[in-house]
């Protein structure tokens, strides 16, 4: 058995993916960590998440920055949970120290430094470790994470957005002269378990942020090549992100041509759903798909597509978990489906 | 006192709007109908709408096509919330014998013929009245709805996306070379009051639905005078709708050129709300109001615009008495705000 | 017109009772104030309560206990929705400069020093004044309340409670040999609006809290002369109570007993509906009214009745408004239907 | 490899069960039936429930009472997720033919005739079967569900009464001067899959139904000895069922008999959760687990037992299942945790 640590497992991905781990037939669990200052420190996993009570039992152990290379050698794999400044600094150290590492975080996964300062506001520290680092889009990039130390798992918005995207890309379909527009949607656990006002459960209803600063928005743009427009919302409801895309394709392009590059893509990818109707959110949750749909509108030559994933297992923890699947020499989606 | 009936008061829109005029200081009902095959022909009307027991103590009379005429000497005007199927014909009826009467179905929206024979598949029997119909959008046409005899009440995709963006054709600023992107979320009053499988409680998540295909693209294109893109959605809420709008400006078109034109087309409108920050569904949900706010991505020129309206009221009813109030001489907004 | 102000304008039941005012026929606001500390202080009220955005345009304005009586010559009646612990000082401070005072909170709904102190936790300054508080059951105590300067709003749980139970007490019709049994629910508003964890959108689903603890129960065990078990339930929806109470009744009390029992008790009042079938919350929401339906189980002599009402209007904002219609002369439902 | 068929798997609980199946180690799906003239005949399992896309590649076949025992051949075990209508015959024709049927409906469940013609309005054909039905409380009847070919799977609302009350029971710590008292709100799903007025997404909030005349009281009373009054509620929420229970204990009686109770009924059971927190929707969603926790009120002697269960899993689907594993001979949970 694969022998893992999670940092950060008393939020939501972090919690999702102990329970990932825990029912995984190659995977154990090595133990739960929570940070240095967390409020949560010594209390019961599952008293915080009570849907896994008497299944996992164990305590939120707090480690530091300055700590956490000592967990490399009690196992084989670390999945850091933790807000990017922590993930910087950790990251770093765990590899520093042989360890692997999956970050769940936007820390390593830009690679322009100037980028990163002006969406996440600081000087990255490690110039070096960016360039090292995999972009753990699982079906896209699984050559380079099953050689990777440090994995950087994209973001929900990204993995939803990229994964419509990319198939046309790749098949060079996109019309550049005018942008792809990107409308998406999540669930509030998207926001994470703190308690704030703006997802507090009288205040969520249906609404725009992060309109035009978000910073899944060079993301999306540095993996796919190509710049986008990328407006997010936030829904009622706890889980889910359905992304709402439409592009202009280069003139004369077909249907038949559109569903090749979408076949070609994700021919024996067992976690991508080439849908026959339009994605649902419930169809998604709880689940590690991402489901796929689209029209073309044959009088404009504009393409809607429609992608559809989990936030927090697709866009979090399930996709961390292919990552490490891969990583350690296992079949994408093993002990996810 | 003003004496108006509605037809179609069994529905989400008919109660809604039998609400508004039971409080309106200048409208009374004269009278709540239902088709002629109506189910809910003979109940108490607050029997179907609870939150108007011991107000609105009024039985739900059926009526039918050939005699709509006869309740045009009992009352005012006649508010229609009936398919468009029998608004057709009551409509025209109602013309006919010289009355009133303010649609609120799609059936006098449109003015082409083949279009609406594409959209809404049959062949107009009137299109000489839907020359004389006049398109309620309150704040564009108000001086056409003072004379109207028959007012074709916006629908609520409609009513949200052109509030956003007219002022933008008016003032000549929209890029034509890309098409301007509409993606919309409505709540499940949409769909109707009646049972279906697609909006009861277990299956309504979020999705798209009529990809391409919606009878609201057409009627946005041509009170807009310009193509659109027009996505919409089911969300799981019950009321609001939220658009979020993305297209390109002409080049070199500033952030002050924008907000005048905003300006200028709703100076002194008090039912259209230019507010300071992102439109929300709950701000909107059980008020006349249509919220308004954008932002300039300078860089690439694209404009992303949004807009919120209750999709019962703004969308439907509250708009409808807008017209009535506007015909019978009154401000826009009395009873409303 | 009658001039009050309100002090903790920035949570729900402040800001709902601003909207009531605002459109009151007879009331008009003087001041919206908040605490000394208030984060919220000098924001304009609109920022925080988005659905009044060009209705209700004031700064909320920090205000201190020691400073509290300056409001009192400014205007006519002052409305405390603070905590209980700043209300305490704040309404006697309010009542010796010979203000008129509605608290909402639980500061004065009480009479029992050590029931006080075992569920409050604190030992009540004002004993006296305790003594001349009238408790602001409007359909009950509409004598005392014409007469009151400090008036007692009663907590959303007992007024949904004490509406269903007093007919039945006051006919003395309920078996004591049987505690009466009250399970409610209440939407997440309840809780107030600032940010906390168990109140936050993802940790929501349906659950109890407070069994056997919580302060509403001796609250209304006090105003109906009864013992009761209360067991309150934290709900997924935004407003709205509903109570539904198992008792049993006499032996040999039938159902014209009952039915005499509450149409004695409620003949022309009409913000209590007795309805035909059962209360839900989405038929009270929005409104001032309390629903209120029966069965009686013949076989047993147990009675279920349910009582609905919108918690932050009848359970707050819209009873208080009943108070000061009472108080300054008005018929109790003036500007509220 | 156990081979079952699944009749009703077009509704919510057969296609829990039909996901359940699929996963199971030891079982496996032979067939997935509607009835003969289902709507759904011939349609894709997926394309109704659109979770299962890729993963359940099955097309539903219709079937007719009088050809069901054709099945019995071809598999090992039968579940029913059909009407009681239906099941009472197909139940009867299966177990003649030799079969091992799994009933998910009420057809089974009661042993009294004429409590069955009150409360299911007919007569029951079968009057000898229903004596060799064993009750699938999979907790307690565990021995007689290992000899059964007939189970009758409670209903959601009983497993969540049973499971908190019988220990109770068992342990003869109830008062009987004062019937307990169940409430309790169940999801969305309970009502099925069927488009209704009732259950459609603007018309849930939140209200009781079938007070005093629910078909579930009798159940929860004969395989409880005991009388109940049983208020259940419709909740605005998918699944889950919390059922919050009161009732008087012997005099005299103290916390620690109670405890005792229960961990002498649920020890080495590990679908039986007994939890140091209250139950809440959200920790048993998805989950077969049922979760409990009370409270004793010492000064009255009245006892709060609130019981957490997912009604279309514990409540229906996965205790199918538990049966299942029990009549083959696994542990009652396998395939389950």
């Amino acid at each position: 058995m694969i022998r893992v640590s999670i940092v950060g497992a008393s939020g939501y991905a972090g919690a999702e993916l102990a329970g990932l781990i825990h029912k995984h037939p190659e995977f154990e669990i090595a133990g739960l960590y929570v940070s240095e200052n967390s409020a949560d420190a010594y209390k019961a996993f599952s008293a915080l998440h009570g849907k896994y009570a008497y299944q996992i039992d164990r305590t939120l152990i707090p480690i530091s920055e300055s700590q956490i290379a000592k967990l490399v050698p009690e196992c084989d794999a670390i999945f850091l949970c933790t807000p990017h400044e922590a993930s910087v600094e950790m990251a770093a150290r765990i590899v520093e120290a042989g360890g692997v590492v999956f970050d769940l975080s936007g820390a390593y996964r830009l690679s322009d430094l100037s980028v990163i300062k002006e969406y996440y506001g600081f000087s990255h520290k490690y110039p070096e470790l960016l360039t090292q680092a995999v972009y753990g889009l699982a079906e896209w990039n699984a050559a380079e994470i099953r050689q990777a130390n440090l994995v950087a798992v994209p973001g929900c918005y990204p993995t939803a957005s990229l994964s419509a995207l990319k198939p046309l890309q790749e098949a060079k379909l996109i019309d550049s002269s005018v942008i792809p527009n990107i409308n998406a949607v999540s669930g509030a656990s998207g926001a994470g378990r703190s308690a704030k006002l703006s997802t507090s459960f009288c205040e969520v209803s249906f609404n725009p942020y992060g309109v035009l600063s978000h910073r899944h928005t060079p993301e999306i743009a540095e993996h796919l090549s190509n710049p986008v427009i990328f407006t997010p919302h936030l829904g009622n409801f706890k889980r889910g992100i359905l992304a709402t895309i439409t592009l202009k394709l280069n003139d004369g392009t077909n249907i038949q041509q559109i569903n090749q590059a979408y076949n070609d893509a994700y021919e024996g990818k067992k976690l991508v759903r080439l849908r026959q109707s339009w994605p649902a959110i419930q169809n998604v949750e709880g689940t590690p798909f991402v489901d796929l749909h689209w029209a073309l509108d044959e009088k404009t030559g504009y393409l809607i597509v429609v992608s559809a994933i989990d936030n927090v297992l697709k866009g979090a923890s399930s996709q961390a978990v292919q990552c490490a699947n891969l990583r350690f020499g296992f079949d994408s989606g093993r002990g996810l489906v």
